[in-house]
């Protein structure tokens, strides 16, 4: 398959967007510097920009070029949005790494120990607290970017309203539900997790990953449309496409994370099957499992200590229990659910670059 | 002085907050059920809601009643957003108390250890994601409750889009600067205080309380007005007038945190004194301190084991050593700047209320 025409449309949208961020009046208010440096940190660092691209592609397949051109902010505002979440998210998941770099209660972390000169448990202190109002900062931005496409480029100002009140209510308390329902899994041991059914994991997923995916897509097809009616049928038809593909590009991430070459993840490979997360990988699997591998498996799996010989061993026992398979089965189903949603709209460039886009859900691998 | 007239306004608008906030369709999203409890958690125990009150009476004082009774979402969101800010600020200086209750993550900590059974690390780890995601969940309740407020209510959409956009730069930033520049003196023994002088603490305290006074003052005013200007001479009169008395109400909590009574401020007396709290009161005592005034004073402050004999003592020292009357000189000061602020609005009730409000704030025991 070949993916050149959505690569070009998704480095342009890179570049776009990182032109509308850099632009914004709300970094004014980014203080002090260690505000600023971690408000900025993860969105300076090399990232796909997916969900606003989907945005605007969506906004260009119901409105033509000038309403795509017309979404610029909110399409920030999604990337804002997706960013502070992942800044919550990596502190709540005690993670170090993203994208490559420091985490921003790690690197923080750092700075006060290295700069400040604080104790090893106040420097981890200092790292959660510049996390949390960072996040803070970056989910006010996401909202004051949807603001500006309204009073400096033109949206009208109630569907505005409207996408901000729908992104602070359905879309935020899913979101904090699939992130609850993630850290009670977390909380299991690895053992206890067939409990947990294969449902549980994709609506996990769904609520994590989707349910955001889904509102770029909408949010993109009201201003592409320029109307305030969520239930209008081309606008229905790109929110559940565009909902089925962001599970399945959840999916596909879980397996890269299994599967994934270093480099081009930027974490260390091996550090799903380290940290014991919990996925539809690991659920088919040790449903699979025999005694024996079954034992294999929960000897590694969230052992922070695993050698690298293990976590290859590891790697192919989840491949031989059919635990990749499975995922990437579920993966396909929630692609070929969301391509049938694309029939009716009209033909164009966006609409084009759409049908890439959920076929590269599958073929990614970064 | 008599506050009767002030009192039953602020009992009626606790009551039409609540009302709202009860109403809010928001809630269907709070889950599961322990995101749920602690989002209401601060809002059902006793407040005096004043920064909503404030938006209040300025829309009021502007536009009558009825402009009053149409801002009542607006008020709802200031409220709520000074809630999330009052989670996040707890889980950051670690405090289990909140009006008479325990803090999000002190409550679910203990629902951790207690209910599912956590290692005492997990536990506080529970506490501390719960905590961070409820204030997340309320920080977008607060910005859908302005959303509220025009597509529910009628106020003009741009207005609306402005205010969000307001809140979410300008008042959200200088309340995550403030809040940095509080860890940051958290950081330092209070020996080393006096580097920092009256003028940063004074600032800290603007930017961590006055500006969301400011803003619920404008923010009302410019309801009031129906206008969008925010240059406009009352506005401005409305936002300066709040902004001061908001920084008063500070200063007035500082010297509450330490002559006040255990029973109306809901935290144990001493508190203050035992977590060390960087404030005007101690900055003066401690510039007017003789070297063994200060060793004492120095040997209770930030001494958590401090028994209540040496808090008395402490207190008894804060006392004479003029940080208390320094402190009280310095809201006065705020407050007879404010007042003039109010002169060329017209007389009505509600200009009666904010100035009765001015004075309040110097006389409030809780």
């Amino acid at each position: 398959m070949n993916f050149d025409e959505l690569s070009d449309y998704l480095d342009q949208s890179e570049k776009r967007i990182k032109s509308v961020l850099d632009q914004s009046h709300v970094s004014d208010y980014f203080k002090p510097e260690d505000i600023k440096n971690s408000v900025l940190s993860y969105l300076d660092r090399d990232a796909k920009r997916l969900r606003p691209s989907v945005l605007l592609m969506a906004a260009g397949a119901l409105g033509g070029r000038d309403r795509e051109e017309l979404a610029l902010s909110a399409a920030a505002g999604v990337e804002l949005f997706h960013t502070w979440t992942l800044v919550h998210d990596d502190l709540i998941d005690n993670d170090v790494l993203r994208r490559g770099g420091a985490t921003v209660h790690e690197a923080m972390r750092k700075v006060a120990r290295d700069k400040y000169n604080l104790s090893p448990d106040r420097a981890v202190e200092y790292g959660r607290d510049i996390a949390i109002l960072t996040g803070d900062m970056q989910h006010g931005w996401a909202v004051a970017s949807f603001v500006d496409c309204a009073l400096d480029s033109g949206l009208d100002p109630v569907l505005t309203l409207k996408l901000i009140g729908h992104l602070q209510s359905y879309v935020l308390g899913n979101l904090i539900f699939g992130e609850v329902l993630d850290v009670r899994y977390g909380m299991h041991s690895l053992s206890e997790l067939p409990d947990i059914d294969e449902d549980s994991i994709v609506e996990m997923l769904r609520l994590k990953t989707g349910v955001l995916y889904e509102f770029a897509g909408m949010a993109g097809a009201l201003i592409g449309k320029n109307t305030c009616d969520f239930e209008d049928g081309e606008v229905q038809a790109i929110t559940q496409f565009a909902g089925n593909c962001g599970t399945a590009f959840q999916l596909q991430d879980d397996i890269l994370g299994i599967t994934g070459d270093e480099e081009m993840l930027g974490k260390p490979v091996g550090s799903d099957i380290r940290e014991g997360k919990k996925t539809v990988i690991v659920y088919e699997a040790l449903k699979n499992a025999n005694e024996s591998q079954k034992a294999q498996l929960l000897a590694t799996l969230g052992e922070r200590q695993a050698t690298d010989e293990q976590v290859k061993a590891t790697t192919e026992l989840l491949r031989v229990l059919n635990g990749i398979d499975r995922t990437k089965e579920l993966a396909v189903g929630y692609i070929n659910n969301a391509i049938p949603y694309l029939e009716d709209i009209a033909d164009s460039q966006y609409k084009r670059l759409l049908m890439l886009w959920a076929k590269y859900m599958l073929d990614r691998e970064l």
